[in-house]
């Protein structure tokens, strides 16, 4: 391991502080494994009452060591933290793996605690692991400072905030087999050290092909998803948010911050930084473990060979409930399988070998060779019983079976595609099936966890592609103009722009708003229509002191004509002052209905984790009944937004159901970009909603905009 | 075993054709293996060559053999078939297997091949299983005919189109352990006996508490859910539908044919028959265990007991993602735990039990029944790692976990209540975990499994309550008004009723149909305005000839007044005349304007596979974006009614979303219960489509009706 960023993780000296004769006590147990495994560097045991453990001269402290340490782990009580600490900078050490509880998790106190002793750590430039950590393991370096044995050695490396899934995982590597682990970290309070400085760790760390992280909860989310942004185009990561059902709840007083809560919204973030986000607990291992072995699909469409229509059939509604698609095979390939294979077989994707293959399991290669060979097979799965023909035959057929296991490896290397078995006989360990293992080629029990692990193979060259593009840049300029509108609003202590001054704002960003006339009196009505020259009108009062415009009354629609307007002034305004007889009334807006169209919701909050988050949804039962909305972390590359967008389950009626002619795409894509760079201009702005905004077959019309900035500068 | 339907599954007498010497045919090893497992009956090989196969007389002809035979185990090829079976007809058999393929599925020649064989089985009386199949098993009767090895012995019964299914079952059950089978039937090419007449045969098999189908497809898909709904309200019965994703072409003349394809319509009219559908191959056994294991829940809410942190936040979200509820403790039960548990435990559902269980395993037994005593926990699921205190601790815990799980059995049936566990620890078999599979309890190693297993009893429960209450009793009587109009549309060979026709029918069952008036002329204006009294009306060309009258301008909508229903009437008929100069114009039907509410379609097509069937949905996004739409098979009780508006995942808009009262959900369960009732009484309607309905705060408005009738009494 060559990490530069957390060298203490593979140090060439341990101070074990707290080390003991007990061999219940982790003092002991880790110094045994230490031992045991021929941990390749120095341990000195820590205890003032004991000479001497396990054979090793024990020190009464840690500035007692005769050299310096680079690792302290740490298994003295809570209370003691902040002494050992200052004592550990006595001999310079980088890092420390902290695993007494009792601070910030336990109340108040240990809050303190916790605070004093990490003071300590940043003064004396000593990392902390912990508190409240089952500690690490280092495979490749042979430190396993954390009890679990068994641990099978490969390029997973798991970091954690539950030890005991760490726990399921190890048990489920060594039942599998030909897949291990290079590390793990168990987090604890993440007093220190955080999720995205491990993330950016184990992406330096050689032995480790896929970080695999068991998140509860983030705390610096967006340094998160930037460091996943830049480690997920070489190294896949892999997340399994836990907690996702507790109703995260987050800011509610805009309509975007009521909808922006919970897994979705993280799950959102992870992806559009590449990250892989698992949702079942039983297929966090396979996908790491697909994702650790094999070359990305340079296309999405599937190739299903199978010796059962039973279990091709299956094959394809899995990857189908996964979002994959069948591929529809080449003239040339149908011929050649043909000649292949019986008159009996199905050579419509999923293939049905029909029996070929129990003569000779060899024709299993033929046909990979055929369909990997298809410049419509981006990625190849072979459902059913392979592997297991001597077990189901004869035993002369083992030979045969593990000479097709290396032809099938040789043709993915050759094409350079993904290929993934499914096999019912996986739990035998069958010497084809452990062949396989030896290349790039995974096996499943399962169709299910099969077609997952096509799904995130296929998601990961997509984010790819997209990362690849890079951060946009920002076309627009701060404008100063704008700065003056949020800085007026500051000033008199509002929090909300008026529309007014929210559409000026949008407006000099070259958002196109549709023009509005801010009456004044009655008088003006003339002086508006004429402006506006519109069929039609709507009307909004315009006040500090209004912020549900409609339950004021503060709103009249469709209204026609000179002599309307000027009624509708009088009515609203005359409403607005009977119920608030104080509100400042600084006029009243009329602007041109809006023709009809699609109505979309585009909205942006600060979210305390992730900071500024864009969301995107269609208007009516989408968002209101279905919750189907969208969310990207703030800036958005045009990549995210086609994505946002396209997410959205019922994008199809952007394309013109219901009689409609489609909307113009690209200019919503174009707004959402715009917004995206306004909300990086300008930081005041905490919260953003344009809704409803209706689409057109060109262009667009913002019926409402509402803009929050902070009381000064705030975020 | 003393199933009446097919006792020849549990022979006395078996005759063997094609019995033979060579190892490796079916003839030779069917016997080797029933000698092998001391099958409790005689064995017949037939063979015209040879005198003696493995020791017994071989026979000639089953015509020559000694005695009368309950089963023909039948190997020899497909051109044989028809003089074997009326060979077999000779000695009496009553059933047959027959394993040849080249029938049916072999083309034309094969059908006519299987046809003239079935002939020949119906005239004697033998009931058949295949063609085409891989044989039988039975367990309990050790009777394999099948050639499958390994195979526990246990209660699940699999009657499979895939025998490769049933071999990758029978491997988990391998692994699992505790959990095997009673029966094995391969349907083959169901040339005689069907899905459901397997059903009916397994309900009366004592030694099959659950039986479980792999369907490719269903032949006599109505009879299947008739023997459903009989079976499950006292025995769990298991559907796995493969080929889920093939878009299953039905037809599409109607609305709702378009919509009423595929996986989703299969799933809803299995469910409504009690059946539990699987969808992911590798739950199929663990839910068919859980549901021959455990009593069925009171109540849907789950306790969730766990020993870590990660592992009950797992469990947690796999719940919620399984559809289910975490239960809120009482009171009395918050205190127990806390007298029980440390500080640090969690005591919200999930339970955190924060080590408590490290010392002392017993511990998860007092929690359990403290969980189990509340009244809010209908189902208990522990979660994380017991069974393996021995393996992680100290092999001494070994006596207290097994003691431990004895009490948690002794709980589960004190308490009648489900639970279930979640072990890490399962794999290795310990043997605290395998005493709980010795009682009621069943034990997995993945929360998405248990979650599952929770969500399936949860809903058979919930099935057996609604089937209880019986198929409802039509309450309309056949009203010779309806008739007649079906009978005049059928005389002048029309398949579409007239719009008129439609609403006269549907109000001679008292179904709430706007009034209409039928203008013949333009004259007729003030007549219709006078008679409706509407504000404002929509106008609709009536012809046999028009098909979609929008498009073809037969349709005006908001026409006012004497003036403008005149012109509409001129309009509709100037356009349909023009541009269909032969239509027949029986005239155009004014109705008064429908109120706006929320829209809905009701549709009923009669299934090839499944037979009249009735759809519901939302209108607008709901059905044409996102085809969320819910079918039932007709006729339909109340609680069926009520499931299938619940169902639609936009429902929540019925109880007054977007500012609009709550709709009248009682009119709208009333209308879909008619229309059940007319569609019972009146075979020869074909399609009915009632698009769009539009729901009030009272009442509805049908807006527009289709019916469709057979030409002649069809159906």
């Amino acid at each position: 391991m060559t990490s530069k960023l957390f060298s203490f993780l593979a140090p060439k000296t341990i101070a074990v502080v707290g080390a003991s004769k007990d061999p219940s006590k982790r003092g002991y147990q880790a110094i045994a494994r230490l031992l045991n495994d021929d941990f390749d560097g120095l341990i000195y045991p820590v205890n003032p009452r004991e000479p001497e453990i396990l054979g090793l001269r024990a020190y009464a402290h840690v500035s007692a060591l005769p050299g310096d340490v680079d690792l302290a782990f740490i298994c003295t009580p809570a209370s003691s933290l902040p002494a050992v600490l200052a004592d550990c900078a006595r001999k310079h050490a980088r890092g420390a793996i902290v695993l007494a509880a009792g601070f910030s998790e336990a109340g108040e106190p240990g809050r303190a605690l916790e605070a004093r002793a990490m003071a300590i750590a940043r003064k004396h430039g000593i990392r902390v692991i912990g508190p409240n950590t089952n500690g690490v393991l280092n495979m490749h370096r042979r430190m396993n400072l954390v009890g679990l044995s068994d641990v099978e050695r490969g390029s997973i490396g798991v970091v954690s905030q539950s030890g005991n899934v760490m726990l399921a995982l190890a048990a489920e590597a060594k039942r599998k087999g030909a897949v291990g682990f290079s590390t793990y970290i168990g987090v604890g309070n993440q007093a220190d050290v955080e999720f995205h400085e491990y993330l950016l760790h184990l992406s330096e760390d050689p032995d480790t092909a896929v970080p695999v992280f068991y998140v509860e909860g983030f705390k610096a989310g967006r340094a998160f998803l930037d460091a996943a942004a830049k480690v997920t185009p070489s190294k896949p990561v892999v997340v399994y948010k836990s907690g996702r059902t507790e109703s995260g709840k987050r800011s509610a007083s805009s309509h975007t911050g009521s909808l922006a809560a919970g897994f979705n919204l993280t799950r959102d973030l992870l992806r559009q930084s590449g990250v892989i986000v698992v949702s079942e607990s039983d297929k966090i291992l396979s996908v790491a473990e697909a994702l650790a072995r094999m070359p990305l699909p340079r296309g999405s469409r599937v190739g299903v060979l199978a010796d059962s229509g039973g279990h091709g059939t299956i094959m394809a509604d899995a990857l189908e409930d996964a979002g994959m698609s069948l591929a529809e095979l080449s003239a040339g390939t149908v011929a050649e399988l043909r000649s292949i294979l019986p008159s009996a077989a199905s050579i419509l994707n999923p293939i049905d070998v029909a029996g070929a293959t129990d003569n000779d399991p060899g024709v299993f290669a033929s046909c990979a060779r055929a369909l990997l060979a298809d410049e419509n097979v981006s990625i190849l799965v072979i459902a059913g019983m392979f592997g297991g023909y001597a077990a189901r035959f004869t035993q002369s057929f083992l030979d045969v079976e593990v000479e097709t296991s290396r032809a099938i490896s040789a043709l993915a290397r050759t094409y350079d595609k993904p290929v993934l078995v499914q096999s019912v006989y996986m739990p035998l360990k069958p010497a084809p099936l452990m062949e396989l293992l030896k290349g790039t080629i995974p096996v499943f029990i399962w169709a299910e966890t099969a077609a997952t692990c096509v799904a995130e193979l296929v998601r990961l060259a997509q984010a790819r592609a997209r990362l690849a593009k890079g951060p946009r840049r920002i076309l627009l300029q701060q404008q100063s103009s704008a700065a003056a509108i949020i800085a007026c609003a500051q000033d008199e202590g509002r929090e909300a722009l008026l529309e007014p001054e929210s559409r000026e704002l949008l407006v000099a960003y070259g958002i196109d708003v549709p023009s509005h006339y801010l009456m004044q009196s009655s008088e003006d009505a003339d002086a508006a229509v004429f402006s506006l020259a519109a069929p039609s009108f709507a009307m909004k009062i315009v006040s500090p002191d209004v912020l549900h415009k409609s339950e004021a009354g503060g709103v009249e629609l469709r209204v026609r004509g000179v002599d309307g307007v000027r009624k509708g002034y009088e009515a609203i305004v005359g409403r607005v002052r009977s119920d608030y007889s104080e509100a400042r009334i600084e006029g009243v807006m009329v602007a041109p209905m809006a023709k009809p169209g699609v109505e979309v919701i585009i909205g942006v909050i600060r979210d305390p984790v992730f900071g500024p988050v864009i969301m995107f949804g269609i208007g009516g039962v989408f968002v209101e009944i279905l919750k189907d909305v969208s969310f990207r972390a703030i800036p958005v590359n045009r990549d995210d937004v086609v994505e946002m967008i396209d997410q959205i389950e019922g994008n199809a009626i952007l394309n013109g159901a219901r009689g409609m002619p489609p909307v113009d795409r690209e200019a919503l894509i174009d707004l959402l970009l715009a917004v995206s760079d306004v909300i990086q201009l300008h930081q005041e702005i905490r919260e953003l909603d344009l809704n409803p905004v209706i689409l057109h077959d060109r262009g667009y019309t913002i019926v409402d905009s509402r803009i929050i900035v902070g009381k000064d500068g705030c975020d």
